[in-house]
């Protein structure tokens, strides 16, 4: 596998996925840290889904059985929503509903990186996304850096992305400056965004949850992962160019998350 | 009882309680779920209360003798914010202080179902806030529904309501397009509000806060959930007036409750 | 010591300090409040600091050693977060890691009380950032008051301060509508900010984890402390002036911490 391999999709596989999404209006729950659960569900809800931060253990897992995609995200772990992710994860995985895990700081910090191993034993996550260096540590890299930020690029783990998704059969997206898709046969690359994405919190978290959310509304891994990469990041073009700051830029990004159409988005997003 | 009854309230009543609310900036205990403890905390702050999310077992029945409204929600529940549930609970029922039930996603989950069941035998609630299928699942009836969605209207649900009213000897407040409130004995219908809310997550969570809020100024929870639900929906026009999209129309809802007047609110509310 | 000494603090400390800062991007762990998170993180990006929000027990300790600084708030204490901090500021103190007490409602709540009471016994705080009523408490005085709202003002508890400066080798800072630093030895007043400050949940929080950061650039806790101060309120009278009530200046305020320059820090703060 070559991480120059050309991809088979095209603008309109991305504009149907989100035609899909604003018409069934998926249910996506959230075990997400806490630091982001509002602005998770306002992008979530802005973008055209609904969102349910159903995150204890004792309802985790009927909750799961019932949502159309789930985000495991694992930026705050406590025990108790630990418990819950398990119990989710498994009930994703009986019931065939596509789950998304985001390894927050995964290769960084002892405990999480030990639950972002058990976790896809329980059900194969149906993308994981994160930026290089949790990707890389996921599929058993160096990984590491420090808290939430990467110092590689996508390109740099680029194979392992790969590999990784084919262990899954699934797909893996890593962000970036240009963010890399693939399913470790076919990979997506997408250089739309801002740099004011890093200075929201958040930001890739938000990402993660629409990944899960397209998954709900389309069986390629490899299409959802990218429309919503696609959809996040011109949404923040949008943003950016409104701003006065990273404040106003968080609230432009739901604003523009509401008013970009799968026309604009084909018209729009350049996918190499 | 008929679902049609006339109200004897007026708008002056109304104007008078958020005139008190403005004065006495009541203390408002929020035991909430983590999604929107930062927008229920502004919008408090906003509208001129005083939030404080005391949360914990070992403070949390300490803390609701010396609050003015206490407000439970039940959106993510956990072992210890439920057991703080109970103490706050309980020491307000000793106390005298207020409380509110929002019932967040009751009848489609377990395990809060039973806690909204459970918490009203230690103290009845002075208000129940929720949607139209929350409201009949805490009654007793079908309820349901995914996540925090109603597919009832406030009007179908009624008979339950005011039953429900009766049973606690309080109010309950049915949020929708057409807000329906209720005392069991008097009935009022405001229509003011805008489709946004549906797009910003905890409008409704925020709504029970501020009841809570002015069940501490007013003796009558009719009254104290009418004027909340009239300031919010009322602000929440004047927001959508000015927005470009739910991420701004959050923004701009908090800065409108704080510039909505009493004499405002008398001018606008229409009461049915 | 007296309560008017006067300090040897120069603005081109401050602005130095900022310098620092935005080359450093220092590493911020907060163990802080659920109802600030997202709001806090959001300031320190915009600040030109990384946050980190690491607060389980099992992580907390092994993030404190790598942290610049680590910031601790009481706001909404839970066993599993209060277990976190105990480990963190463990670490922090074998690391040599500069750490922040923000004893939000101490004084006022029993078990927070207690806690605020053996943090400093496991490793002495860098800086105590607190308003007065707060502040008094950790002190050992009367303290108090509802909530998170204090009943004194900074000069009411400046001995207090300076004393528990001493105590613990380091700064506290007294937050009010003149705020007042001290290492016990110097004290600086700063009558910047705005009252729509007391208008969104958590100014005062998100300030602690400023001056979480500036401490990992300065040696000087004093420094630290005065110029994390400066650089908030200065930011909130640019938000203030642009807003339109506490919405939008919480988001401008956001902006304008990013828009702030050393150079204009200099020019304007006002120490005395």
């Amino acid at each position: 596998m070559d991480a120059s391999a050309t991809t088979t999709l095209t603008a309109a596989d991305l504009a149907g996925a989100l035609e899909r999404y604003r018409t069934d209006m998926p249910l996506v729950q959230c075990l997400t840290n806490t630091v982001v659960q509002n602005f998770t569900a306002n992008v979530l809800l802005a973008s055209g889904a609904s969102p349910a931060m159903v995150d204890n253990p004792r309802e985790a897992g009927e909750f799961a059985r019932i949502a159309g995609g789930v985000l495991v995200n694992l930026g705050t772990p406590q025990e108790s929503t630990v418990a819950a992710m398990r119990h989710a994860v498994e009930a994703a995985g009986a019931a065939g509903t596509p789950w998304v895990l985001d390894p927050v700081a995964v290769g960084g910090l002892s405990w999480r990186t030990e639950i972002a191993a058990e976790l896809p034993g329980i059900a194969a996550p149906t993308v994981v996304r994160g930026n290089a260096s949790e990707v890389a540590a996921v599929a058993g890299g160096s990984g590491g850096g420090r808290g939430t930020e990467s110092v590689d690029t996508p390109d740099d783990v680029a194979e392992a992305a790969q590999e990784l998704a084919r262990r899954f059969s699934g797909a893996v997206a890593v962000s970036g400056e240009v963010d890399l898709i693939t399913d470790g046969d076919r990979t997506v690359r997408l250089a739309h965004g801002t740099p004011l994405l890093q200075k929201v919190t958040g930001a890739g978290c938000a990402l993660g949850a629409l990944v899960a959310g397209f998954a709900a509304v389309s069986d390629d891994p490899l299409v959802a992962a990218s429309t919503a990469t696609a959809l996040f990041t011109l949404a923040a073009e949008d943003a950016a160019a409104a701003s006065s700051g990273s404040g106003s830029f968080a609230v432009g990004l739901v604003d523009a998350l509401g008013a970009l159409s799968p026309e604009a988005l084909a018209d729009r997003v350049r996918i190499s």
